[in-house]
């Protein structure tokens, strides 16, 4: 048998949405039934699912391995971070979940089976790929949050710390509190218990919940925008680019042109 | 009377806006009132709303009727599934409701009784058919917030489970924990719990905080937008060709022509 | 003095941005003195408000009153809703509070004081324009979670009406308690209930606030965003006309023009 | 040394991108260690920070120095408000801590100490810009929220002060009380009180929570799309400025320009 021919019916495969669907479901399945002693699950369907699971993980080896033998340059195979992501995954699940359950081990093995669902769903790359690319924008807002949270943390620890030192005792469990306070999240309690000594504090808390909310919310819809503004602007230009749309730029060309020619005819009637 | 101004009449009465509010305020009257023991209706109203709720379905299993007897080709009338959708729910609303107040027949009846209004009110097809279309994209964000909780989950349910067996027994229960965590209903609790054997595992619980909201708020908004503009593109395109709107491809042909012209005539110059 | 200097002094004084922040200053303070028996504040400071207030309604009555007189036609004056609108407010406002402070007109009256910023400051009625103009597409999004609490409702009162009356009595009931879960208010407390008696009940809430958190957001963000691109496609559109910008359409017209003298110019030489 | 290499040299070091993040280590970490007595850090890793810290503040210090006297004009120095923040920030940065931690005073210093990292990173400059660029709109979406919060609180207060005086004993803990409820904490149990006595008091919160929520997102995601959009348009008139990108105004110009060309021609022929 030839081998592209191999190399391409493994991709005809991959790329096939039932296939792709069917993976899913077992890895979905199987991630969830081992371990979940709650429900009853038959012994021989966690058996089946346990095959389904080693089958799958031998199909990505196979599949990975054919990829790497097809590819001229091995060199560059591992230069993509995707191709170096899937065979980690691979080589991970290989390794059999040991009898001691509750072992770091076997979590980590488990947490690299699920991961093989990010090498078959291309979309979940795409996803991926747009939530890395804001990361780093995402961290000057972190930044600027912990501004906000330290400034406010330093304010409620020097007043609040007689009052309540579990969670007003140093700056560092004052801004944990505070970002109790940010999710809403039995805020009322702390703030009922500081307004007994200090009856103005509920400025101080609805200012900070102003301010966060307003400063989260602005930035993460700004970056959000941003980004999708940037890559639409992007598909924009390579579309037109592609299909050779005609631009404001030939248009001017286009006149400059028949400027030239007329006035070539004018010259030559001169010259006449 | 002729068939056509019968079926014409009906349509223009199920388009007015008076009759659609009337029919929406009984259907919305009717599906509260029934069951609703609590507050005290007198039995005569009980009775008008339930007369008219049968005359609206009445409406409705006519208006379908002279629907379909007026589609010329049988067989396209039930290709179209909103056709069917409304059939459908003609004939269950038609079952009246038996006696046994609490038998599931009589909750799914409501049910269908209810969906009327998505025959009546086209705005609501609209946004249904809007929902439906960003359904398969958030298919894939759902597939990554599993990997995400997932991860968290193993680790939690492997560090955690000693502390308290309840909420963090095995993965998945540590999956319906860490969902309670995301929409932040009494996490604190949990995260106190855990804080007195671990001191630094607020770090699990901020990570996986910041995480999935920073994933969930930039993917749902993401595809938000992208169907919007799709479509708003889509319109625009229509538009312009519904228009004859002039473009830069018809300006670029224009100076073409002029362009040739001008040539003629040097040519014809040319052979004088 | 004359009475088109004097309308247009008033006009420039109500313009003026520190008369208007003095103005929303004296009646927010005033707003939340009156009546607030917590905070000890001085018999002469109240009181000192308390002529502020009646000034600037006095200075509003004067105004509206000039803008009346100033009005050439007096029916078109009350056609504009906002004349209707400050009118209604300063008439209310000129009643003096009782000194029974509980009594239900005293409260309609200190509404109405407070309404009186939205007569001072322009940008208010500019929100609220904005408001009311999204309120309609609105109707149609509550009339769809409407539907998707009744659906869930109906379900959740067959099933769990005898794990917990008080939370799923009837259908209302049971939305009410819906709406709580929608809003994360302790729904742990109502799921973990159920799922004593059906331990897969966590998929009626999960999937319950994975639909109605995803259309809300779906479709406020979809009315907003649509709301606001065409108001900036009017807007574009306005500008574009008022500075008499050059468009495609122009550009054509003159190729045309072009177009029709060179072929001018060909005619005359053939006649020639 | 010459004064101008000596500038370009601490120039180039403040934008070196790993000395930003060393320094913004070294303050974060700064920040967090002292005074967070429940984590046991050895007293010489604290003294190493500490010296660490210092020496930011000089280098500051030393910066901001040579960024003076290289400035030629200057009082034009301290117009941007930025110059006259850094200075503030390193000179109140140089005030040593005093032996009594819970000092308002060293609360203060350290709040500057961390306002050194907004002089180190300039993204966080832009960051607070557009915030600040924000925050006027902002105000009218809160005075607008006052007025909704005041009437619901009018309301509030009138009906039940008998159920419950600690929430709704006057206007404005009738309003502290709503903005609770509109964070959704705990705002079943202040509901389910008042509905003992008046059943329909459910559509007071419902409508209420309805009016703000959707207020506030209108408004935040109106003013946040509104500031992106402009800063957007200015960034793409810059553009095209800097660019000489060719517009439809040029276009019309050249064809003007061809049709005088024209135009000349056919009169030179008419004249011979």
């Amino acid at each position: 048998m030839n081998f592209e021919i191999l190399q391409e019916r493994f991709f005809s495969l991959r790329s096939n949405r039932m296939f792709e669907l069917f993976v899913v479901a077992v890895i979905l399945f199987s991630a969830l039934v081992i371990g979940a002693k709650t429900y009853d699950i038959p012994e021989n369907v966690l058996m089946v699912i346990g095959w389904l699971d080693t089958a799958i993980t031998f199909f990505f080896l196979i599949e990975i391995t054919i990829r790497f033998v097809g590819e001229p340059n091995k060199r560059s195979f591992f230069k993509d971070p995707w191709n170096l992501f899937d065979t980690l995954i691979v080589v991970v699940s290989l390794i059999p979940i040991q009898d001691s359950e509750m072992a770091l081990v076997g979590r980590l093995i488990r947490i690299f089976r699920v991961l093989r669902m990010v090498s078959i769903v291309p979309e979940l790359r795409l996803l991926l790929n747009s939530l890395i690319k804001a990361l780093p924008q995402l961290g000057y807002v972190i930044l600027l949050m912990f501004i906000i949270f330290y400034i406010y943390a330093a304010v409620g620890a020097s007043f609040f710390v007689d009052i309540n030192p579990v969670l007003w005792g140093d700056i560092s469990i004052a801004m944990l509190t505070l970002f109790r306070v940010m999710t809403f999240e039995d805020w009322t309690d702390v703030m009922y218990e500081t307004m007994e000594v200090y009856p103005f504090s509920w400025l101080f808390y609805l200012t900070f919940i102003f301010l966060t909310t307003f400063a989260f919310l602005n930035m993460v819809i700004g970056i959000v925008v941003n980004v999708m503004e940037n890559e639409h602007a992007e598909e924009e230009r390579e579309k037109a680019i592609a299909e050779g749309q005609i631009t404001i730029e030939d248009l001017s060309n286009q006149i400059n042109e028949l400027k030239a020619i007329v006035e070539a005819q004018a010259k030559e009637k001169d010259r006449l």
